[in-house]
């Protein structure tokens, strides 16, 4: 696992160091906007969607500088989600990623502004994405543009937004989980796989993959909510709890959410056969996912 | 004049059976954000980026047909900029083209949400757009979410956000008029130009043409605000001498700020020679604009 170590610390230095490439200096006008942009991209996230895109690039045999572009654009539009599902009109939460949240820093208005400027630098950045025999920029855009739309990822944060303090079923929460979190992680993996132009059938294992990791995460998020300190998490503990929303824990319990997570990512192993020995440092990163203690 | 009305308001139709068609339906799950997005775009808009994208496409001897994804891509990002701006954290506005807005009807979290979706639909929307021989999805997408990013768009809403309550010199307001509304109605003409394969030669005077025809328009926009009433503005008027805010108006006074729009429409009727006689509903539309009852 000490491979594995340096291989995300470096991967995540890499991406760092492109997206600095990719953003407009601090010094930009008009200063605060390009400010606030760097202040939520450089917060010492863990680039787990670039990881996977470079991951799931190299697993289909591909350059990796090809999927830098996609990667960071990837990164980007994560960190718009979160700096206005942050907002106190969404969750109101006050830290990420253990600093203040961008609403505190620079005002609210300007946390508006600051995560539609990330929103659209990810389709600024994503167009850079060179261009393979089998996918086109449309392919590359269409891809990004329907995970980060109104029927997933913002979709998932109105299941969200109007599920609080009302009880959910399992079947509720799936949906919402696959909306905010597997869709994403999907495209993650896809993105870097058409990079390296993909046949559909590897595309396909990695989407059954990215489905099944990406539920799987979100467990354990719900889970690491409940047993872990505001200081370990880098974020406001107990959250979900008081604000009564409906989580894995709260619905199945503690044991039986460890289980489901277990058994999702048994599942997501298993998707990854098609790709052979090349998987192997996707099957890596899965595990290490699964490891995270909860 | 009677054929430019029947044009715009047939040209506007048109656009709405287009937009229809690249909307989900209100139904599409879930059904809250779906119905805000529609009820923001769908609130008689004059339509006027999607009118000049294709009246450049016209111009340029284009088919319009090809015109129409950026045409509502265009609008769709006018929208989620006007859903965003209406907040209560940026400029606090009950009223839209005469009904109340997003957040006073759906909440202010739902209204964050409808806009991020607004801003992802147009990258769906535009991605669309047939390439042609001089110009690429690629293209399209840099051209659109440049003129929305950072530097642009939202750097505008940003500077206006700052500027408020505070003395700004007509150097500054013209910055902000270029950021704000002179740069999208430019690559509006722009994108209805490429879709018709246009020379760079023409390419650059829709650009000229652009640039002066949108501060014309926002110098008028500014004159309206004091002269007109809520009634005939559809939104509330005189908001911005009550939050202090420098316009042309309180910087030149109305008579000069008058003489400044005639001004830059002549510049901008100037810079349509290179189009000949195809830039007639151009010219028409410009002097159009000039004319509101200001």
């Amino acid at each position: 696992m000490s491979d594995l170590k340096s291989y995300l610390t470096a991967t995540a230095s890499r991406i760092d160091a492109a997206m600095d490439g990719f953003l407009p200096t601090a010094k930009t006008r008009p200063a605060t906007i390009h400010s606030a942009m760097r202040y939520s991209v450089f917060a010492g996230g863990k680039r787990l969607r670039p990881v996977l895109c470079l991951a799931a690039n190299a697993a289909c045999g591909g350059d990796s500088e090809n999927a830098l572009a996609p990667a960071c654009a990837l990164e980007l539009m994560h960190t718009y989600s979160l700096v206005h599902d942050d907002l106190p009109a969404m969750d109101d939460d006050d830290l990420r990623r253990g600093r203040p949240t961008c609403h505190k820093v620079y005002g609210e208005g300007m946390a508006v502004l600051t995560g539609d400027a990330l929103l659209t630098q990810a389709f600024i950045v994503l167009a850079q994405t060179p261009e393979t025999k089998r996918y086109s920029t449309r392919d590359f855009i269409t891809e990004l543009a329907e995970t980060g739309g109104s029927e997933k990822l913002i979709g998932g944060q109105v299941l969200d937004l109007e599920g609080e303090a009302k009880p959910l079923t399992k079947r509720d929460l799936v949906r919402i989980h696959e909306a905010k979190t597997a869709a994403l992680l999907t495209s993650s993996l896809r993105l870097g796989a058409m990079t390296a132009n993909a046949t559909p059938r590897k595309l396909e294992a990695l989407t059954t993959f990215g489905h099944h990791l990406g539920l799987a995460f979100q467990v354990i998020d719900d889970i690491l909510d409940v047993t872990q300190t505001t200081e370990m998490l880098g974020k406001t503990a107990g959250k979900d709890e008081a604000v009564e929303k409906s989580t894995y824990p709260a619905i199945l319990g503690l044991d039986k959410s460890r289980k489901e997570a277990a058994r999702l990512t048994k599942a997501a192993m298993k998707a990854l056969q098609p790709l052979g020995k090349k998987a192997t440092r996707l099957e890596q990163i899965a595990t290490y996912l699964l490891d995270r203690e909860y």
